[in-house]
């Protein structure tokens, strides 16, 4: 298959429609983002990547980082991590504090805030440095050393954090962090902070696209662990649109507020793209067209 | 594969786990369903129809209905559907009022009983009949013409149906049903209280495999909107616990609260399991067991 | 006390301000209301009766004809009644079902439209006949016997009535209404649509005002019992913005989305203002202006 | 009136009761409070104190301080407090997030910790010292010197203080704080954590009863204001209870969860009652029923 002709295609695809959304504004670092920016990469298990647009211009991954304090997570401290985080569909945006407070402190997933920090207070536990975990891993995957932290956006959502703050505090009440809140809220907003490329990004998520196997011929996760890592992907992975993601795009996903979109292509590849436009749930507007250009294009999809 | 002895062998793992739950208790009719039966069918796209256990044993479908009143539906009426249900997972039990006060009564997907009572709407208004409609395809597809609603159930539904009445009142109250409430809530009991066997639903299921196209040859959806259907049974078809059902099942599926749980294998097959028995949220306990024990046992996952 | 020219005073006040409100448009009667209508009535423990503008014109009384059904439910079956319905402010808008599911069926206090139905429900099966029992009450209280039903309102609030026929199943769903639902809602609409004046109203709200003694000088209620129906006026009559009129206006009140509020004078007198103009909560613009301005105006209050 | 007499007589009247509650044990201060411990005062505005049990023992004033916070920021800075916090009652526990989410971080009302957070921050901007204000207006009304932060108690509510700097976040993320975090916190803990007695409080609330006017004559408050500050209580000052408090005792009230509720007579006295065991909600089990017995057996009621 001539996947840089087929990246072309969706991404003209994606442009023809007439939506961009606009770039994140929570935070200035973000808001600053070129909304015109636009690129997508595919890498194969069978060892090709390609790519078309700013698919080698790194962005801010944010919330792309989830899936990569899960895995390792999971790695590190098997299955005892669902004890303090759930895997259901919230129901609601992103950042609530409501269900967290009708569930007792209990995020309903790893993949909204709440849950996140909780796995990221767990990561932490497990390796005394969460944030350099995540980047060890991408630099590992991607073979791009230069992947890192951007410290002025870190300390940016940091300023501005309020909310992942009272966050981080309403789970400390139901005595679900076994860290300080300010070190987990360093760490989450540090792997938060990531720039990374589409390129980067498709390499690092081919592990679930191996059923669990690094770069290195190594064995991060089980067959097991990395389909369900998949599932809670499809079922809670793009905020609160995963239903309308799953069935417009069929392949499990991962959004960030960055504008950055990682699907996996179980057995086949991964892909991931980037456009700064955000939707109203927070998910990249041509970053979904994209995949949706694609799989409408190819036929992949899980089902 | 000998898939006889596998159905035989997964039962048997199911069975030796220790919860049983219980059957459902809100009508008289269900709360008498023998808590010991348990059957499970498998119907393969190249023709093939394995059973054990109990089988070929009639019981109540349920919500499993609404799957087939959602295809029809499409069917019948195309993407305009989508105007008045939504697709995303509820975060709420399934007969929640709360997240349809909030979203205008727009209920959240096809599956909860609020968006089965307006699938039921649009399936009545394009066709007149829309529990006749789904009688009509369970017998097409399964080949048994005794395929038929049990009317003693459907009236015990309806004496104790207050929450679907609300349910129905409620909708309509945002003007989102197209006939009378009752004659809504009537065809939503009639299709609910139809009695099938795990032999029928499986082939009944079977279209869903075949990517749209019936036991006949014909297609009833196209390949696009089979995988769509799909995606929404797998974020939503088994209410509250879609997510714990993706992660440890990896398929789509619906489940009933008389005990019957139907899932797909794109491109494989379909298999149904009953047992009366449920779990908090309404789902079969021994059906997911089995479901959980086949898919760790054969690595069958869309994952 | 110059009654007559107090009234004309506070009237030009609340005229002098810019908000008029709009009339309830949910049903085509309510809707067509003369939106410049305006009429206030106080009548005295003294015997005294004074009014000003339309006071003697009868207007929709709707939810006024809450506070009547709960007293007279309590004269005649007791304290029994707080079995079935809280007193509690509901925090939310006045027909809301998110409140009574979470809260299992019991509705918050008797002056939602929920506990409202509860209180219909047992004035039904105390009386036989709870709007009769509401009329009856009220003309012997006024001494004018062309207090009556609108049964033209009676019939539209019915046919879009279904929200509240949400609410009636919801309950009955938990257990809480002890007639046919259908009989429950045709009381509830016939005491809703009783027309009556200002002037009406105020002599029917006297019994407040003296601790329970009707016009006729028999009890209806114990003085205990009446000052604590005063009291769930204060916290729980003007549906959302019970706290705002406390803290406005400073007095028990209860209103009605035909436009009318009804306040009471503990030991003094009580006092209905009338203006169909209602505000976001459903309270009459010009009515709570007046009553502001009354108790501004005078000291009034019950602080 | 004997109020010595009255005093000793409700007292033993909510002791034949059999209920007794249990500390606050959320911090380990307050959970070592006597259990057994009960006392109640009374001061009229013609300068009597009257007092029976342990009126003079000082206690952790906890919420009841909310009041004079609120006193003093209306006091010092007039109507514009009412911008960033409402005065309806919530309807959900004291410390709840979903409403403050759903309300785009305005508190519903003064005396719910969120709401409290927020007349801190305002009074602590006024002033530049908010627990110090309360001190001093402790100290000069009560003519106790003595009266003062329990800095232990002050450090615990810190220690175990998450869901307070979640609230506190919370407000903050929406824009509703104008001091930093951390100094509102310190302040909140410091005036919830001041010690004082029944009489000490009976006789810093006389200034609601005066209807404005503090103990040595000069005016804190209009009597509109000192009126308005009474509903507010009435509608808000007892938790989720407000409603029942407003049914049973019939008079403004303030509970902290030290164990203290003081009530005002509106232009008689005030009366202070405390005792560490507390219901559901967090108001004193004994101290509750000795208002009602109190209510019950005078007569003394707004209404």
């Amino acid at each position: 298959m001539d996947y840089q002709r087929l990246l072309q295609d969706v991404m003209a695809v994606a442009l023809a429609g007439e939506r961009r959304g606009r770039p994140a504004d929570y935070i200035p670092a973000l808001a600053e983002a070129d909304p015109s920016a636009f690129g997508m990469a595919i890498a194969t298990v069978d060892g090709g990547v390609f790519g078309a647009g700013d698919w080698e211009v790194p962005f801010s991954v944010q919330s792309v980082s989830k899936l990569f304090t899960l895995a390792l997570a999971l790695a590190e401290g098997g299955d005892g991590l669902w004890q303090g985080v759930g895997r259901e569909p919230s129901g609601n945006p992103f950042n609530s504090l409501v269900q967290l407070e009708t569930e007792q402190g209990i995020p309903r997933n790893p993949f909204i805030n709440a849950g996140a920090l909780v796995v990221t207070d767990r990561l932490l536990e497990l390796t005394g440095d969460a944030a350099g975990a995540v980047r060890e891993f991408l630099r590992a995957e991607s073979g791009n050393a230069a992947v890192d932290t951007d410290d002025s956006v870190a300390a940016s959502e940091a300023r501005h954090g309020h909310r992942n703050a009272a966050l981080a505090h309403f789970i400390a009440s139901y005595g679900n962090l076994r860290n300080p809140v300010d070190s987990v809220l360093a760490h989450y907003y540090a792997h938060c902070a990531i720039a990374a490329s589409c390129r980067d990004l498709a390499l690092a998520g081919l592990f679930l696209a191996r059923h669990g196997v690094r770069a290195d011929g190594s064995r991060l996760l089980t067959r097991s662990e990395a389909k369900r890592i998949n599932a809670v992907m499809l079922t809670c992975g793009t905020y609160d649109a995963a239903g309308e993601f799953a069935f417009r795009v069929g392949l499990p996903g991962k959004s960030g507020v960055g504008g950055g979109v990682l699907a996996v292509l179980p057995g086949r590849g991964s892909v991931c793209v980037w456009s700064p436009g955000l939707d109203a749930v927070g998910n990249s507007v041509l970053g979904v067209a994209a995949l949706d250009a694609l799989t409408t294009a190819t036929g992949w999809s899980v089902f």
